[in-house]
């Protein structure tokens, strides 16, 4: 069992904090950067501060020479397994060519600077890999934009309407942390060992890419693509429950109500409207209704991916970076847990059990 | 609590085993392919299934063209981090390359070639990644050698005598697993996600450039350097003791006798003979005896990393490439637990303490 003051999940109330604050509210109310704060200073800044935190990490933004000119060929390479793969890469090169140095020879300043510089980082490597995928150059990073605007500026290559950035930043601050779930825990595990930050990093960016953690997003999407039209919901869902199918944005391991992201995801998007988010509604609300009569007492609601879906497209986002978009909000997170995790200077040692034959048999000969 | 048959750590008796069989045993007896065999398939291949194998693997060897040709920038990006870094960011790129799918997404048999693949092509990446940042071309892999032999010769570029392939074989066996130790556990936990199997082998490489876990063979040998000459053992030990210091290639976590590595290697050591290995039986004498003496009851043995290191020089292997050499070992071992972790679809999920101020406070404006 690991200590944290990062936050917490209470699945029971549908409630989850960044360290004392709902992290709900924070969406609502505070910008990236100050969630970015939060998480590595323990505190919010002040109108002062945020300012000063804000142009100290846009000024990161732009990629060192030699990792830029590596870019390409990685891209190239990592073309079928797309931009998370290409993400591990570039940020495992990252950390290399910057000299990033293991977490316990350095003092709390150094890896908060290593941790900065990585973040700041992120979505400037994933835009420009997507990019160099589509066939398009890269856009280089804008530092008179917020954190949120600038991704989808260097996404697009044109600025964002202010309702779309801010939709985004609602969507990457709720997802900075979560508990911990498996890239988390990676990342503390990887700490624990004394590793460099990249090395946790790329791990975690590895955990994040599993299906079964990081991946339902633009699943989740599909599935309204799948139905169609609203007359065709009804048969299409029954037929899936039948057929013993999981449908994808329904049901969370941990909360046993709505999840608190998908509820907030659903306000931002009801205040884009239009036929998309209309539809979503209804498919949430008549999924949410099969459900409770053919699994009774189950409490199976949409989770964040539905309706994280639903926003990401709103805002123009191509599909294949749904769950990059994760990644650019959950590394923040990542490295606030492993700045703690560095803190302790314990190895993370679990327990297994052996349950194969009973050793030592002879080894023949061959 | 997670199950495995892959082998287990028996701390109070002095004994690990792989599979059914001791480890030791394995190593004295068998080829290192034997038991990569052994962790992939469950059991010891008989003479026909050997040189299978053998040649399967061997064939393996050598590097797609299109990573080839990215090891140079790797290499000179990753210059001062060393060829564990630029191992991280090779496996990445070979996994995004050959299109390694989700783990949840193939069957048992894919799973196991692509571990074959990333498994034969770590000692080329290993041994091209450090001779280009020595200068050096690399050397292409033979595959009329067995993996260790092939493993020094590129390395050297020189075909190794037989007892030098031979006592790296017996060190890279008896590295090959070693319980739930953090890469392992990194490795695992990133699998039950459903990653592709590059994103598990990654997180496993990061978590072993941790100093705590795989940093220390060249320290312990470094150790050697700093004491210099026999009458100067005595005083130098006392002199670290009574400071606080940790003695490098002392003490282990789990074992409480004698570490079985570190006995099979210092037979290992011994069967060469020469000034280095006499003077590290009488350091281990007399570090043992003061150790006693100032530490009574804490029994404080070698751990693997003294003699394996020791071993590791007197093959030649230069100190910068005995971590490199341990992971050229240790990834058979992570890829037969992915192997393993795949075949459960659950998600690893640990559990974490809230130990924070109460939340909800309100947020406040700024």
């Amino acid at each position: 069992m690991t200590d944290t003051a990062l936050g917490d999940v209470r699945g029971r109330e549908g409630f989850y904090h960044y360290r004392q604050y709902s992290a709900v509210e924070l969406a609502q109310s505070r910008t990236f950067e100050d969630v970015w704060h939060l998480m590595f200073y323990g505190e919010l800044p002040d109108a002062a501060r945020r300012a000063a935190f804000t142009a100290q990490t846009a000024a990161l933004r732009r990629l060192p020479e030699a990792l830029r000119a590596a870019l390409p060929g990685i891209a190239r390479a990592s073309g079928p397994s797309g931009p998370l793969a290409g993400l591990r890469t570039a940020l495992s090169l990252l950390g290399a060519s910057a000299g990033f140095r293991p977490l316990y020879d350095i003092d709390t300043e150094r890896r908060r600077a290593d941790a900065l510089a990585a973040c700041a980082a992120v979505p400037t490597l994933l835009t420009a890999l997507h990019r160099l995928g589509e066939g398009l150059e890269p856009v280089e990073p804008r530092d008179d934009l917020p954190y949120a605007a600038n991704y989808l500026y260097m996404l697009s290559g044109t600025e964002p309407e202010p309702e779309r950035a801010r939709a985004i930043e609602r969507y990457l601050i709720s997802t900075v942390d979560h508990g911990f779930n498996a890239s988390t825990f990676t990342a503390r595990v990887i700490t624990s060992t004394g590793a460099d930050l990249a090395a946790c990093l790329v791990g975690a960016v590895g955990a994040l890419s599993g299906p079964l953690h990081g991946g339902a997003p633009s699943r989740a999407l599909d599935t309204l693509d799948a139905i169609g039209t609203p007359d065709r919901i009804d048969a299409w869902i029954r037929e899936r429950v039948r057929a013993g199918e999981r449908i994808m944005g329904f049901g969370h391991p941990v909360y046993r109500t709505e999840d608190p992201r998908s509820r907030m995801l659903r306000g931002v998007a009801r205040s884009f409207g239009g036929p998309l988010v209309d539809f979503a509604v209804q498919v949430e609300a008549q999924v949410e209704a099969i459900l409770a009569e053919l699994k009774p007492g189950r409490e199976l609601h949409t989770n964040v991916e539905f309706y994280a879906g639903v926003v990401m497209e709103l805002c123009g986002l191509p599909r294949a970076m749904f769950t990059p978009t994760f990644a650019a909000a959950r590394v923040v997170g990542w490295s606030a847990n492993i700045l703690e995790q560095a803190e302790d200077s314990k190895i993370i040692r679990p327990a297994a059990r052996y349950v194969g034959p009973p050793p030592p048999q002879p080894v023949p000969t061959v």
